[in-house]
């Protein structure tokens, strides 16, 4: 395997090299850092590198994995062993900066690391650095005004979406295995769409957001990025908080020669009313081929589904002003954040608690319609576009989709933002490209704790409808 | 006994009689509907007094009770069997109209009880009818514009307090043995305080609240309005939620006789900033029987008690706009509200959902802080006033304390918010009268679930400052 293809090999491969000690986990940390060193000028994709730790854990793994059997100190400790991640820097790590993305935070240190980075460090992970986000995850391009924009590694001069960009951008680009995000209104899987890999926000609750820094405590929600179906259940399996004697998150059952049972609901409203057509043609074929696979294709009718388009937003604006208000950031330091999130910070304060409360209460409704329309309909998940868009170009504030101008950033967060309000899991999974060879994401919406066949119907989806993932870089 | 002692009796002596057949349900109920008529004139505690539905229930319990022995239908449902008491009326009874003292729901009729009432009615409970209140529980005058005021059975041109001022009223008058309220700042100690009765607001979700009509979800309470400690604890006790192998609330371990060991805490803070010399000198003389009695008394400090003082403002108004709102009564029916509430209403629609958000992260503090000092100091309860004031008159917007004139609104509230937004249970017990002859009340904040030691300590202090009950009507 030459370097570019060990780059972009899956998390499995490589467990398998290390433990064939056809590679080690110092040789693989060292070819990854060499491709940071390489490539992060032109992808902004990260705002830490963390060298020097990042060998060190690289050497205790190798250390761990290759010491002799039945010496003292082989330790085996599964999947993650060795493997090179990435978090997203608004993920508490010990002694390593969280920045959020902002100057605010430019310097900030925590001492002690998130309880999900203590679980991925225990499973052996190894640390390559803290990628780039949208400022204090308050946006969805990444065109961070601190740390510059990280780029889409499948065409520079376009966002990798956000505000977990940089982790989208270094998974797609191989300069990391996976990352672990964040996602309060798609922010883990707009970018996993623009970038053409996979992103998984879990239910609300699933995993543990303790140890980052919140954006809106109702909504937020840690998940991994991975540029396959597999990685991701790997990088979800040692984060999930789980019931007593629930199954691993293990794919083994599903198969690509067999039939596939999936009933997946097609919602009447809302999703397709403004799609581009390169998206809306991806999308298609996409369905076509879960017909293919066995799965039944069913319409649906959520009439929530329109009346709820603003109740995401009446519920995060007010949290995250809150949030930097208490932490006597703003208006205090008002000056020191990018014009857009001081902008939001600023409607935050003008919604009123009794819209706060409404918005609370329709979303209990909403959550309940969703609930009863797919029990009725006995489907296992939504099948959906994950953005109406492909990626646009940094600084596009406004898109053009069938003669008319949207706000670009209303166009990402749309089809995101029902799974969000609804609190239910949700994976965006690479479905082909437009005919300008940008990624365009499926997104498959789950009833709640349904992570694992939402990663089952998606496993089966992607041995279906393979598609490159190794951007022209 | 005559009939006025009868009407005063307690609940325990009353089923004494009842199963000696020294006494009817039937003929109490009669006495007591009796009394409902020659003084509800007066005193306008009654929105609605159910005649033939209490005579109905009187004698369904008469029947159970005075079956002879081994004959079929014979039934002792326990210390509220045959007895009749009434509930404010903004709890529902099955057909019978709940107005929660408004125009807006003047003919508004449930057709399912409350699960208060519900529990109260298989203890054998007879309804004599629904109390009048504060408009929608939203003020504490009970000075009501659809119905008339709630007059004081201690000086007729005074206030009973509220919201649950027709209940204490018809508790202090013997026009019932106890009475059903809620509180969310102050609702049911307020009026026990200002009519010279027990009133007991519990830990927050210790009584169901479904089936009354909301102030503020995050606030409201349900509990007991009764003339004695040991009252309270047998109105309590069907509708109090408790934890598997929780002991009934019973008293009979409390002795006058013996001495009593409770350590209660006086708050440096805030309860005696502005309280009139009259209350300060019968709650000293009250402190000086607690200290008799064999009770330490040990000042703490709660240093935010200061500041939350306009917290339950913040959760309060907003709550009981949306509810409004949400009704589809404000503002579309503005003009059917009488002026105070209508003015709080608007106030409601302009606290921020940010300022919301901050006052409920204050009470999360102020609620550890309670808790750690009372932990730490060792205390069982904090004693302080009820209010600072007693009754004031019918229309009394301000109130001189010590040369300022301050709200009489505020003054009466104050002592109460802040065991409401804690959450914590509170007892208001009489405690003396002014030389006015209007009554003083002693008020008891215990921890969470402590509403049993809360009751015992009001009992043993009961016992040994006891006080005349009868008002001269």
């Amino acid at each position: 395997m030459n370097d570019t293809d060990l780059a972009f090999a899956s998390i499995g491969v490589i467990g398998k090299l290390f433990r064939k000690r056809r590679l080690s986990p110092v040789e693989l940390t060292k070819l990854i850092l060499a491709r940071i060193e390489l490539l992060n000028p032109k992808l902004n994709a990260y705002i830490t590198v963390t060298f020097q730790l990042a060998l060190a854990q690289a050497k205790k793994a190798e250390s761990e994995l290759f010491a002799p059997r039945g010496r003292k100190g082989r330790r085996d400790r599964g999947p993650l062993h060795g493997i090179p991640i990435s978090l997203k820097d608004n993920i508490y790590t010990a002694g390593i900066r969280t920045t959020a993305g902002s100057k605010i935070l430019q310097d900030f240190i925590q001492l002690h690391d998130a309880p999900v980075v203590t679980r991925l460090l225990e499973g052996g992970a190894v640390l390559l650095g803290k990628t780039n986000m949208h400022e204090f995850a308050y946006g969805v391009t990444s065109n961070n005004p601190h740390y510059g924009p990280v780029r889409n590694p499948w065409d520079l001069a376009r966002i990798s979406g956000g505000s977990s960009g940089g982790s989208a951008a270094a998974v797609a680009a191989g300069l990391c295995f996976g990352s672990i995000g964040t996602d309060t209104g798609g922010s883990i899987r707009i970018p996993a769409a623009l970038c053409g890999i996979v992103g998984l926000k879990p239910t609300i609750g699933r995993v543990n957001t303790d140890g980052t820094i919140p954006l809106s405590p109702k909504l937020d929600c840690v998940g991994p990025l991975a540029r396959s179906v597999q990685d991701a259940a790997l990088l979800l399996e040692p984060i999930l908080v789980r019931a007593k004697d629930e199954p691993r998150l293990s794919l083994t059952g599903t198969s690509s020669s067999q039939k596939q049972k999936f009933k997946l609901g097609l919602p009447d409203e809302f999703f397709f009313d403004i799609i581009s057509s390169d998206v809306l043609r991806a999308f298609q074929a996409a369905l076509h081929s879960l017909c293919k696979l066995g799965a039944k294709i069913k319409n649906v009718s959520i009439p929530l589904l329109q009346e709820t388009e603003n109740a995401g937003n009446q519920i995060a604006w007010p949290e995250a002003t809150h949030y930097h208000q208490q932490a006597g950031w703003f208006p205090a330091r008002a000056a020191e954040y990018g014009e857009d999130v001081r902008t939001r910070l600023e409607m935050g304060t003008k919604v009123s608690a009794a819209g706060y409360l409404e918005a609370l209460e329709l979303r209990d409704k909403f959550i309940q319609q969703l609930h009863l329309v797919m029990a009725d309909a006995g489907v296992d998940a939504l099948v959906v576009p994950t953005t109406p868009i492909s990626a646009p170009l940094i600084n596009e504030e406004t898109t053009r989709v069938n003669e008319k101008d949207h706000s670009t950033r209303a166009l990402l967060l749309r089809n995101n933002r029902p799974a969000s309000l609804a609190g239910v899991p949700a994976i965006s999974i690479p479905c082909g490209f437009t005919p300008d060879g940008l990624p365009v994401g499926l997104q498959l919406i789950g009833a709640v704790t349904d992570e694992l066949l939402l990663l089952h119907i998606a496993h089966a989806f992607e041995r279906a409808h393979p598609q490159a993932v190794h951007p022209p870089l």
